[in-house]
């Protein structure tokens, strides 16, 4: 029965998605949704590219929190525009759904914008489930977490696009084999890049930072013909 | 819609939790349900504690993840029985619920054990949404997690019993503030209790160990008299 009722919520969610994506083609926008477990660095990961991308690139963030707006307070004095979504009024999802995205992009106003950033619910497995309309997936693992985490959770590193490997500043400190971990992403998902860096200390960031430029400006190429990253006005 | 749907699961798996809790009871047998983000130490802390509490205290374990049997495996090396539960058979579910731990219950065999640990889903929402027929639940945070978590998934510390602050060893490579981590937990709950420790180095432990020794006394006590951990025959 439980699995039937999440077909039809999946389903319905999928057809609030193409409305979201339809909305974001329509401002030109490059939509990512980043996932990870509660605490893996999503947020400072985030600090960071911001800090870099703008203001040659116009970051936004919608960031999805059960309670609490600390990760919108922390992001929200890079200069980005940045709205939070608590889904504890909303039962207290474990998940952004595509109808909260929509509300939530509508409410910080994505007209000028290139690149929307989702910093979704801290949870390494429903949020691999709902499509919220985003053009590419992250998924952000902490050195801490072992290296076994894309094996017992695969559908999360099956649907992103992109892994970091995150606090690589911990490394001396940890029984953390990096290359069994990279191995085991590329195993459940092979082909996708993994880049290994620490939002704390900025190591590693260039690769990550070149990837999602690259990102945008193929989103704005398609559309406009116009780069606005290389070209702000 | 969701809301309404959710309620109707949550209602079907409490009445299968009060069936649990009768076998259970048949069985003068302390259930612990430990719950966690993934990789903040429970299968670690759990090789420890079986460890330490056995030969005295007979103790099986019902393991939780989407795929694989690393857990169990590691598990299973302490001479403690062991079941594994893939949801992944069940459409990857976030959670453990209780039907799948009737049937892991009663494939394990709960005669001729004092204490049954479930180590759910490596997940910090939806686990807490569902009672399995337990009498406590502990939450492991890993001090790698950051202090705020307590206030950003409240659910999970309000339902617990007591909760544990892992991987202590790395605090002199952090910026986390302990005394905050434990000062969120008690806002969140007041009272619980909270055995910060290393699982990886055995520092700590010991409060624990006597929490969980005088929790399978309390129910032993309470159903025969006679209290099988000091007793062993």
């Amino acid at each position: 029965m439980e699995i039937k009722i999440r077909k039809q919520v999946l389903e319905k969610n999928l057809t609030e998605a193409d409305k979201n994506r339809s909305y974001f083609k329509k401002h030109n926008l490059f939509v990512l949704n980043m996932m990870s477990s509660p605490g893996s660095g999503k947020t400072e990961t985030l600090c960071r590219t911001l800090k870099s991308l703008m203001p040659d690139i116009r970051v936004g963030v919608i960031v999805g929190d059960i309670c609490t707006t600390n990760d919108a307070d922390r992001l929200a004095v890079t200069g980005a525009k940045v709205t939070q979504i608590n889904t504890d009024q909303f039962g207290g999802d474990c998940h952004l759904a595509a109808p909260l995205i929509d509300t939530a992009a509508r409410k910080l106003g994505c007209e000028d914008l290139d690149l929307l950033i989702v910093e979704n619910i801290g949870n390494l497995v429903c949020p691999a489930e709902f499509d919220i309309g985003e053009d590419a997936r992250a998924v952000v693992l902490s050195v801490t977490e072992g290296e076994d985490k894309p094996l017992k959770y695969p559908l999360m590193f099956q649907v992103s696009d992109a892994a970091i490997l995150n606090k690589v500043d911990l490394l001396p400190y940890l029984d953390f084999d990096d290359s069994l971990a990279v191995d085991n992403m590329k195993k459940v998902h092979p082909g996708m890049p993994v880049f290994a860096m620490s939002a704390k200390t900025g190591e590693g960031l260039d690769p990550w930072l070149d990837w999602l430029r690259q990102k945008v400006k193929e989103k704005q190429g398609n559309h406009s013909g116009v780069v606005k990253s290389e070209n702000p006005s």
